[in-house]
């Protein structure tokens, strides 16, 4: 079982499509502690952050992993792990291999983790014409 | 204007919600030659790969961007790609920032764009926990 829950921060319903792909891969027994908040038009950064923060449950750590880097739902994340410490990570520019990693690893949430999960995100970011180039 | 089109291919609602999002950020606009097609339950890969045929316009070159390396939606696109040969481009592991680049170019769809598109993503996924803590 995860020792940490995952919550995906992002414009609109990236957040949720990312939740429901990752349950038609890894299975919805995977989703457990797994939960997406979008960035509504109508939402203030207050009213977002309200909502970010009712996800997060104080007495496990929580992974953030966010759409964009710079963008609303991710400065409001980092809001979030600023006042909450060290129980919260966040991690920008997600995409759906890092969504499938994290909630399928068992390993804590620390360094190494996080080290790990950003290492795997950026090697999926694949020219996959070149790889057919050279298969053919 | 961007001389190619962008075709976003994505296990369930992941390529709907990132051209959604990417349209909150840079405007309806920018969405002009755009598209998202969704791995559905009941779809085939031949289902599949004859929904993604009707997206491409064999008179413009056209970037694939796949959610993940090794998914269904990814490999049938690299089955287009490879059948339809140099016109048609494929990235894999999308996020939205990749999206964000790749609709707003000008530049034509070469080896040198790809590149850049694939490193622009890879730069976006941070750990922006360590960014927080070398702020204060």
């Amino acid at each position: 079982m995860r020792p940490f829950d995952v919550l995906i921060a992002s414009h609109g319903s990236v957040a949720a499509s990312l939740v429901e792909a990752a349950g038609m891969i890894c299975g919805d027994a995977s989703l457990q502690g797994v939960s997406a908040v979008g960035l509504e038009p109508d939402d203030s950064p207050e009213s977002y952050l309200e909502r970010l923060r009712a996800r997060v449950d104080g007495s496990r750590p929580t992974l953030i992993l966010t759409d964009l880097y710079g963008g609303t739902p991710h400065n409001v994340a980092c809001t979030l792990a600023r006042r909450d410490g060290g129980e919260v990570r966040c991690i920008s520019g997600a995409n759906l291999a890092i969504v499938i990693e994290a909630i399928t690893t068992t390993d804590p949430l620390d360094d190494a983790l996080v080290e790990r999960l950003i290492q795997t995100t950026r090697e999926a970011v694949v020219d996959a014409t070149d790889r057919l180039a050279t298969q053919h």
